[in-house]
């Protein structure tokens, strides 16, 4: 049978209660970091500049960008939304396929969502299966596809969001194959784009093309019956090998968000480890600054190919600075996104600090390990070793550290009069009748 | 230097002065020909459904879609023209790269000037740049990019159209280098589609998407600068190969749309060959019906692979027939959209002289080739051999010829009372001071 009908036959008859439990507890996590993502990047100056350009084009104004004031048609919402949860390159990530799966999918369901009656478990739910598919379509061309150049956020991201549309409009599994199919063939993303807006924008478009191609499909506008396995399919075309077979192996028993990740720290991955030793420092030690004589770190070696730079002046410089990160860890026990600002890289008391740490490669170290070492003025010394670093699905974030991660993104649109409510909302999404109170609420009082 | 900024920087200097007279003229004939297969394809079922769809989230309806009531959102309405121009696979072809050239450049300007004041000598200008730079990438990664399945229509024409729109707009050269990034970063479209709507749906998201891009490029949202020639660009992403120089060579001297091809007949191109012998030994012995007792074609062996059915009842299986293009080129003298219909593939007339007609695979012969050779009940025999089918860049279809091709496909719409208008308005599109009036010709009067 056609992996593409096989796919589109399980997503359209798939039922919440067959999404086993755990399942459902990291679509609601996943969910719950992407809002905290979105609300993070939304005032980004990628999101300005789309905003400005788009918001005089857009049909009616039903859907509400999340965390701005700004309405938009659903479609150019969902444009918004992805770019605001992938700017800031602070969203969740599938390490085995590279993909940040929520970005494209529910920045979708979101401007759906916000446009019409839709409940928290329709909306997790094609949530969850909208990361399936997307996933499932990544594992069977990665890594080929990768390496060769594709952002598969942006590729396989279009699949997860007309998937995830076509489950809230409830089209038929025929529908289903040609959103497939009109999916796939508009999946698109060069990692060229890497270091610049264009990047953002690809989680972006993929939303807004996946949610074209489910509502074409639902007024009859067909497409290939083999978008995916076809001889010119989404699958040889984009990658020289693949295993097709993985698109629908163990369909229904295992779930691609349970090895999802959520990124503790806005800042480049490899430097995670070195933040979480000198923040478990912080708080097992609270070495005042003054008292940090030396730092030594031992990391592995790609940590000094991309984040040797000590004499640094900007916040985004500070996001890539090995140096700052173990400052800023062991100074302030935090690396949120306040701890990567222009202020905080020029503060007296971290650039002394930072000062004093220095960084060996250690080519036996894998890259989410790290040895860090403080030598305190009176002489004592304080060894932390991690093996794994928080992040990781081997060490995944808690709900209460996902938790501080929205309150630190969220903090600035939403404001502390609100944030209890919120959260209580945001982990309560299943149990809303309808989704569109929760997206009035992550929105700034004007 | 890099390809990408030498297109840039080129493509915003060009002044029309620079550009020949002849490759105007292409120009010229490329845009009437373009228009006449908008207007012949915009009632299709494929234009429906996606005007019935995206009607209501169009933005302010500012861009009237060619040859239709409706009016759009400039950007929504470049998706639609792009459909109708390409529906019926009746559009121009460069083959050298198999790009349609028009189809996702003069859609989207169309739209732009549909809803701005755009001179004729301006669109003309946008559009001949749009071509050139689309279809010099084309040529950089052809035959193979289009062998590994990609649609060259939708993935070069996201460029073109970006180019084309980045010119109305008078972006800088670093704003074009943008919006060729952009433009590059959706490129999208895959060979699976064929025989599907999905087909025509590429050249008109290439040129949405195309539009999107100098949008954003006007607006100051980045991109990486070598979309095309990076590591991570376009050629080296889509294609195992690629000649990067082709991109600039001979760049301002050689211009793209000396290499057009206009299709005479709405069916598969490699009956055109009958088809033209057939209608020349009409013209010249204008033999009844009741007259013809055998008819033997030599045909290239594809032509039997792709169209040797003679048992059909609709006219798109007559479109894919080579005896049924025998038939109405000998009966009608012509073989335009009306004699593709499934009235005329039914007609006893038709019917009866298409059952006379054999074929037999000739290797010798070339694609382009055709002897013909008709029996009539007194014995006497009439040869015709065709070495290049008309429309071939050796034997290009004449002004007359695009004529009658144009009033043919655009006669529903228009209706012969204002034709000629229509037409002598076309044919002197670059003295226009705006083209909008020219947009509004080209509609049906309610």
């Amino acid at each position: 049978m056609s992996v593409t009908k096989e796919l589109a036959a399980y997503l359209v008859a798939a039922q919440p209660s067959q999404i086993p439990a755990e399942v459902k507890r990291e679509a609601r996590r996943s969910l719950f970091n992407y809002l905290g993502c979105a609300l993070g990047g939304c005032r980004d100056e990628a999101v300005e500049i789309a905003l400005r350009v788009l918001g005089p084009l857009s049909g009616p104004a039903s859907a509400r960008v999340l965390g701005r004031q700004e309405r938009l048609d659903p479609m150019t919402a969902a444009l918004i939304n992805g770019i605001s949860s992938h700017v800031l390159d602070f969203d969740d990530t599938v390490a085995k396929n590279f993909i940040h799966p929520s970005s494209p999918v529910a920045s979708a369901l979101f401007a759906y969502a916000a446009a019409h009656r839709v409940s928290g478990q329709a909306l997790a739910h094609a949530f969850t299966l909208g990361v399936e598919a997307q996933s499932r379509v990544g594992n069977a061309v990665y890594p080929w596809h990768y390496d060769a150049g594709w952002h598969i956020t942006g590729t396989a991201g279009v699949i997860g969001a007309g998937v995830g549309i076509g489950l809230l409009l409830g089209l038929s599994a025929q529908q289903m194959v040609w959103t497939i199919g009109l999916s796939a063939t508009q999946a698109a993303g060069l990692r060229e784009m890497f270091g610049s807006m264009g990047k953002a924008f690809h989680p972006g478009r993929s939303a807004q093309s996946g949610y074209l191609a489910a509502l074409l499909a639902q007024g009859g506008f067909t497409a290939g019956e083999y978008g995916i396995e076809g001889p010119r399919g989404f699958a040889h075309v984009t990658a020289a090998q693949c295993e097709i077979g993985r698109v629908t192996a163990d369909l229904g028993s295992h779930f691609e968000l349970m090895d999802n990740t959520y990124k503790p720290f806005p800042c480049g991955i490899v430097i995670h480890p070195t933040i979480d030793a000198c923040i478990q420092i912080h708080r097992e030690h609270r070495p005042p600054a003054a008292q940090i004589a030396a730092v030594a770190l031992r990391v592995a070696p790609i940590v000094l190919d991309l984040c040797n730079k000590k004499q640094i002046a900007t916040g985004l410089e500070g996001k890539f600075s090995v140096y700052h990160a173990a400052a800023v860890g062991l100074v302030r026990g935090k690396a949120g996104v306040g701890e990567f600002t222009d202020a905080i890289v020029n503060d007296p008391t971290i650039r002394q600090v930072r000062e004093r740490v220095s960084a060996s490669a250690d080519p036996k170290l894998a890259e989410d390990a790290v040895v860090a070492e403080v030598t305190l003025v009176d002489g004592r010394r304080i060894v932390k070793e991690v093996l794994h670093a928080i992040g990781n699905v081997e060490r995944p974030m808690s709900d209460r550290e996902l938790e501080e991660k929205f309150r630190d993104q969220a903090g600035e649109v939403i404001g502390p009069a609100r944030m209890d409510e919120v959260v209580a909302t945001c982990w309560k999404l299943e149990e809303l009748s309808d989704c569109r109170p929760l997206v009035e609420m992550l929105v700034a009082r004007a």
